[in-house]
């Protein structure tokens, strides 16, 4: 009989340590508690660190019995949180479990004494939810948790039970300290990520803004690259894993960072550039590649920021490398680039229409732009994406 | 008897979920196995993910007694490795424990037969151990790890001790488990963090090499207010914690972003500026700000930016703060930042030394510095440290 709950409850609170998700299992152990062992009601307070508050997570029973929503929390002045806060249990519980009617038999052999005020208000609380049995549970000294237990229908709860349940709220308070630990580490990893990419752009943005033609131009480039990954992976099924499309993401991010090598006077020169203005300007790939050498994190996304003047007939910049030869992070960003800057007003022409530059790519696929990466990007402006 | 080595497993196992550090847990396990359960000796394999092998992780026991250093490892063709991994226990072993006389008895039944003599095989792997008996560990279907166990210096195994190993052993397996995962999450925001640093750096060089007066000196200034924050911490008790450090750490980098506003002709001019170009050279420290403004978690970062040309008695810029209105980023910076000017050749006057550098710091201590930090770097001077 008691086997029969034990073992799945146990292996539910083992569970649970790799679930790292322990919400679902907590309110599974509440509903086996009530169904198996027989119990009107089960809830379980829990300690919610940003309200410092005791939360009830679950409550499970009978309606009418169980702890009713009313209830939901409990504030660190309730006397049943004081009373477990302050561990009287040393003194009047001897393993620390709150059980109704062993504690209604000290109040009447010791009516005053120390912890007695206390211990007959927490009874009280005990009263109001209609609980039998609170079991707390601790974590380093600190009050994570009461498990409230109704009555057994059948019965009281045997000492065996009760060192059962003990054991089991130690287990589950386990578990869940464990989730917030991996939860904040995630958290804090998600931070670490976004004040990384927002950096980059503010950065970026600042390089941008030196060249007085290509205003917000790294934010339309970047998000044209990632959409046509999106579509790549979607028509040609080419397997685009998370980890290129950040590497795709910083690539564009940065694509023109070697700029800031480039003197204001060329960046900024109204007109055509002269033969030695263009070889300087043809250096920015290489420079912006040199820039972010040093961090070998970035390896994938130099070779698109390296390569993004490079054009599928070979007669592209740095390297004059053709096709398939050019990395696909760099043909992306190529295709998103010329696209920008075809529909941006440049010193020395008017800005086309969308319409426009696209019959451009259309015209230039296969010699100066990979065939496919064009048809993606045609693609989304047949479905109105950009 | 049974009862007084559980619990002190039971906690054991249990305590190891929030160490996310088994090793030494692990070890205290195998100890006490053989102490208190009274087996000749113990044994855990545990799988290593980058090595792709199986390695004897503790081996407690007499010499002679227990698995020598020589089998300090087994790889996937091992056939106990084998014998596990390919879960012939369903159909040999009822349970997956593999006792060696109970094996042995099947042997003698049943001498040819499917899994027979991989059976074989794995039990001369226990012989040469000298092992009584071998748990498996289970991960979703993957073999983890292997317990081995001596005989017992007295009597046999009973069912209810192997019951317990199992369970112990699940226990340590999912223990281990969440601690890798802890482990690789943890590396994972370390080589963010390296990431956003080291990207950060690449930006911050790259602009410092618009300014060809001052090749280097991010890097000086950074490393300088470091070692000030520290000097400061220890010599005046000032509780620099690790998020002031980050931002200190990540405001002198970006010190001067806000030259890249600043045009070529006044960054580069030979000789001194006249009123029109210091005032737009004088509205780096706002631009920095304005720059990095986008990103909230920078927030004490762009104080540091944004105030780092603040003097102590209010004649600095943008805003003319004064003393403690300067924020503490801001004002360690200030001093970094002038020690590494001083220290450096201009186009209008030539490097000072060390020590001369250090004599007009003393000399505007109260008036552009805070005497504090002014001290601290003199102090770091006399040390050698700078």
């Amino acid at each position: 009989m008691v086997i029969d709950y034990k073992k799945e409850l146990e292996q539910a609170a083992k569970t649970m340590i790799l679930v790292h998700e322990p919400d679902t299992l907590i309110k599974m152990i509440a509903r086996t508690i009530v169904q198996k062992v027989k119990v009107s009601h089960a809830g379980i307070l829990l300690y919610n660190k940003e309200k410092n508050t005791y939360i009830l997570t679950v409550s499970r029973g009978e309606p009418g019995l169980k702890i009713p929503a009313g209830f939901a929390r409990m504030d660190l002045d309730n006397p049943l949180i004081q009373f477990f806060k302050e561990r009287y249990d040393k003194r009047l519980l001897g393993d620390g479990v709150l059980v109704y009617e062993e504690a209604k038999k000290i109040l009447k052999r010791q009516a005053i004494g120390e912890g007695i005020p206390e211990l007959k208000k927490a009874l009280y609380q005990l009263e109001i939810f209609g609980a039998a049995v609170c079991i707390p549970a601790y974590y380093r000294q600190e009050l994570m948790g009461l498990l409230l237990l109704g009555n057994k229908k059948r019965g009281r709860f045997r000492r065996e039970e009760l060192d059962f349940f003990i054991a089991l709220t130690s287990d589950v308070t386990m578990a869940i300290k464990n989730a917030q630990l991996f939860h904040e580490l995630e958290l804090e990893l998600e931070k670490k990520h976004r004040l990384f990419i927002h950096t980059t752009i503010a950065l970026a943005t600042a390089i941008d803004a030196k060249d007085h033609y290509t205003h917000g131009h790294t934010a339309r480039v970047t998000n044209l690259s990632l959409e046509i990954a999106k579509k790549l992976s979607q028509k040609y099924k080419k397997n685009l894993d998370e980890k290129f499309l950040e590497a795709l993401h910083i690539a564009s991010l940065l694509h023109d960072i070697g700029k800031i090598g480039i003197p204001e006077s060329i960046l900024n020169k109204e007109g055509p550039l002269n033969e030695e203005e263009t070889k300087k300007m043809r250096q920015h790939p290489h420079l912006g590649a040199v820039i972010l050498q040093p961090i070998p994190e970035l390896k994938e996304a130099i070779l698109g920021v390296k390569y993004h003047h490079e054009r599928y007939d070979g007669s592209g910049y740095p390297e004059g490398l053709k096709a398939e030869a050019i990395p696909l992070i760099a043909a992306i960003i190529s295709v998103a680039d010329t696209f920008d800057a075809l529909t941006t007003q440049r010193p020395y022409r008017a800005a086309l229409s969308k319409e426009e530059a696209i019959e451009e790519i259309k015209r230039a696929s296969g010699s100066q732009f990979d065939p496919e990466i064009s048809q993606a990007i045609i693609d989304l402006y047949k479905e109105g994406k950009i």
